[in-house]
């Protein structure tokens, strides 16, 4: 059945493997007139490629992403944007082990199960790679939010103990530190973290959060398609997410109503909320105020330790996987967070020109 | 915007407003021959009448469902279910305050904001009582799937500081305690919380979970059909719901990678897995373990207390919200959230049908 | 599977059979703010409601229509609105012979293959009384397209041999004469032309069309959502309905491309073609004149003649069809396809507001 | 919106468009185990191929397909399957007179009109160029559909006035005539006639049909996803396609219930329909009988004689179309509908596979 696909009027579909031919999206429904470039797209797949850091997989993988429809003397034309990143890295090598046994903590087994075989190089489909195509699709409903007055930005909150101080938010620093922390001092205590956590032969887990300015009130559609529940779905699709929360989330449920509530205030003719502990989400509809998400994500299932499983043929026996593995998923998975809330939003934002009567009049009766 | 859907083949629309003549929901997709009667869905409705408790709103809402089509002689036929109850308690009363002011934590505003207007009545749409269709349906959905050797249950987990002891399981206790705790010694503590909060008209937050046991591996569909992904949208589309986890959820990110990995081992020709922090999903697919997802409610934001807010007119104001509410909304959401589950997964489990080719051929060219 | 919902942003959802306890649809993603009272629907249903002339079934059906949800002081708000229609006039009746056997022209085989067994009363599910939902639902869309300046039309063109003559067009005459041809004297020799079918106890075919004015250009999608794709869909999924020609339909097979095409020019400074060949779509977008579609219906399966035919056991039998029965289909579908071409529509028309990126700045930015 | 998608398990979404850099398709939800190489695809695109005869454009596209994703070691895995065509052909030329002004006939006026702008070159989105990823899918549906026992074919009926004779029918002449006739007399007479029409400068119309054998009964969904309704969506989507006919089509109008009823008898065992009036379609679902789909399809609107038009300065204008243009659209175009039809029974077959609860029980619980 189709699970490739995402959104309901913007509406992206990924294809490829880890180690096939090539990885791409289509993006169906994209707007007619946005001024687009390839650089625009391959700016964000530049903040998902490995091999930048010490604390990063040194394997390299150019990702250069090419339109190949849709766009036409520099602007979308309102028809499927093609979008393909041909695979270039990979080199030819004994995939036997991984292909015969289950790795613990990857989709091996449950892929087997369902298909019956699978395509073992790199994962395949379930490889993180997989999310190229959701950043390729990403940068441009980024593009488009941003001309809607729309910012979205996404950065790691957390690694292992190690938590931003967001007192000291510096967007520039989630673009140029190695672990995408807004906070270049947490950075540092992360970094040596996992330098420690690869000695070991061991990974980590991380926590990420993505806050959203400009965003009008009044997106969302009740009661299936709350704001809430389609981010939620968005952010929980990216392989390794393993919690989603929303404004203060978990917090809430030791909480009582009268610490809870946000007051409603006016101030210069506008309407504001007094705190904003629902994250900017009431009653699965964007309410005006910043929006807040937070992922909990594992640490990378691929560790140099040694670890029992079992092979295909039903026996027990012990892996110890080889290559290189990033040892934390959060940094590059950032982007990947940014763009499936941009795709998020940027849908419920078309949806929602519908939801009044007198905007159609308006649409279709003006001059 | 269509909004009110969920589910790919089997799929349900809800409709109705909680003080409106009616609510109700038609399940589209429902397989013929299931035995089905009217006693099967009212049980399920029966766990989320108020009235039940002291901790419980004292509203009488009957809540008697009248299947409307889709049945013969005690069987579905294939054909849409309509299913619907007749709202008998609304009395006539004065709406006049909350029609014009915006009440903190509650979706007034942004239907406002997104509709030009709302059906004020007991909060129209985005009442909880919304969820009545959920559960009609979802109990035809865990008929369904009983048939299929598949198990959901779902229980408070906790109520403000009061958890739940799960080494003291008691199904039973889930249905008759007033709060839906499996554990009869937290259910007592958490009903002294409580009464203590509504003795300073205040409401509190709260914790359930929902386990599924014989749920096949192979279930759900990568990429963005993932099992977690939807499960994570069915359960943050229920009113209050700020987080929800799988398995370990938000433990994760401060874990290593050697102590979150689950071991695959056989035993008596079969495999298991050695520990289950993935809450039985890998890679959005099941992996045949229990399922494990939690979620986080916020307090009902209906509370006596006096609130800051702002009025239809733009004016400051403060409101004292009467009426009668629950002190905590869990422990009649836990029946939703377990009903939500039962959608996601027998749905997810019709669309895996066709994830073979030889299964194809088996359906169509045997006998 | 659903099968039972039309349309992607304004979504209905069908539900009932035909001797069940009631009817209805359910539509999801009108627009707020569309004043709306039942006798708005029940105009509609009351021009499918049999037994108003001696060439229709004299059953009663008195089709009352209830609004149950998605209504506040006269107004749509927004969410689902739920229409529901009793079953009032279903008396106890012997369907033994029709439980048994199957009706040649009729559903009854392919249900019985597709799900198992069937509800046998009246045709249940296939009955033609399934269209009731329908009608009501294309009530609130030729209401919501009455606002946006479009008007749709529909008409018997013939029955049998006699041709409604459109040089005589008499808009009024649709609804008043039995045949709902728009020329009364076609009217009166297709009446004397069932009357003789009758006498004959056999049926009888027919032809409809529809016309559309006051459609801007622009709307419908490519490539699979071409506007005359879905309004193909939408009038083939009639029952009975075995042809759908667009504009000048069949005819162009046998045309040459100078005589088809339409020629374009300017006049008072606005554009028009000077022929309408294609029947207002161009390359599935429709181009601002005048939309045409034409749908053959097959003659009433359910004929007083003896008919040869099969029994559920697999035995060869004759079948002699009791009750009562339109000798024609045409007179009484007309408002159904109507109705779902006005469903089409406005979905293609809600659909199209987010084509170009400008409007979405315009819509979002403007004060 | 996203209108490049067809079908609901089986989901196709092209892309691409006539003069841009290549051309596609992503199948996502092939069924896993599938046999497939780009030769089983390749022979479904050299038949939709230009420049095979004197009566199709002298153009030359070779039109290679590409696997890109979703086969591993010769079998699909379950995973979208992205096939990609290389654009080669296009050379440098001057569009500036299409680009100026709307070719009657064409959607140049009207996606103007849709999304300010076009891809003028060569026709963009619009081209018949755009089929090539519905062919390139549908191959992969006809093999799916082979393994099935189903077998789709379609051929050229009528060109102008001349009609092939059935009787005569062999299926080799539909793959070498070029005129995709199934008749080699009628053939003969086509490309006679074609060969009078190109040296008047002019093109011609004509008629294609589409026969499937061991399509099962029980396929298609009621209400609204019935069997005819998106096989005539399907064929309707084709560019050029005017009207669609199932079974006796448009005759039906004309004739008596007891001419039109196809009877049912016993035959060794075996149900059978005495006639097949009804194309193997009765309620929207398949009777087991031959499925007969027609369709009637305008003459190639780029024509070299003068054409009265308006330009986009919005000044009447007179046009000569240069370049290389079929004749004729419909031989090109068999192909089209061979694999439309086909990508819809497959899908529909997918959907049937949860028509009944014991076949899931038998799925889940068997083993």
């Amino acid at each position: 059945m189709a699970g490739s696909s995402f959104g309901t009027i913007f509406r992206i579909t990924t294809w490829g493997e880890s180690h096939g031919k090539a990885l791409g999206v289509v993006i169906d429904g994209c707007p007619a007139g946005l001024p687009l470039e390839e650089s625009d797209i391959q700016r964000y797949l530049d903040r998902r490629k490995p091999g930048a850091s010490s604390v990063s997989t040194p394997r390299k993988e150019e990702d250069l992403v090419e339109i190949l429809s849709g766009v036409f003397e520099g602007r979308t034309t309102g028809t499927p944007i093609s979008l393909m990143i041909r695979n270039t890295s990979q080199i030819s090598r004994d995939y036997s082990e991984i292909a015969d046994c289950f790795r613990p903590g990857h989709a091996d087994y449950t892929f087997d199960q369902k298909y019956g075989f699978r395509d073992y190089r790199g994962g395949g489909r379930s490889s993180g790679r997989e999310t190229a195509g959701r950043v390729a699709a990403g940068a441009v409903a980024c593009k488009a939010l941003s001309q809607l007055g729309v910012d979205v930005c996404a950065y790691t909150r957390s690694i292992g103990p190690v938590e931003a101080d967001l007192t000291r938010f510096d967007r520039e620093a989630i673009l140029s530190t190695p672990t995408a922390m807004p906070d270049r001092e947490a950075d540092r205590a992360a970094v040596a973290y996992l330098e420690a956590a690869k000695r070991e032969t061991d990974s980590v887990g991380g926590c990420m959060e993505c806050r959203v300015e400009g965003l009008p009130a009044g997106i969302g559609e009740p009661v299936f398609e709350k704001l809430d529940a389609n981010l939620a779905k968005a952010v929980m699709s990216i392989g390794a997410v393993k919690a989603v929360e929303i404004g203060d989330g978990c917090q809430v449920s030791r909480r009582k109503g009268s610490e809870n509530n946000d007051g409603f205030q006016m101030q210069d003719g506008r309407l504001y909320k007094t705190s904003n502990h629902a994250g900017g989400i009431l009653g699965g509809i964007s309410d005006g105020d910043t929006l807040l998400i937070r992922a909990h994500v594992k640490p990378t299932p691929s560790i140099y330790l040694p670890q029992d499983t079992v092979n295909r043929a039903g026996e027990n026996t012990v892996l110890r996987i080889k290559g290189r593995h990033d040892p934390v998923i959060v940094p590059r998975a950032v982007v990947v967070m940014e763009c499936m809330t941009a795709l998020t939003l940027l849908d419920a934002m078309m949806v929602n020109l519908s939801a009044r009567m007198d905007s159609l009049v308006d649409f279709y009766t003006r001059a």
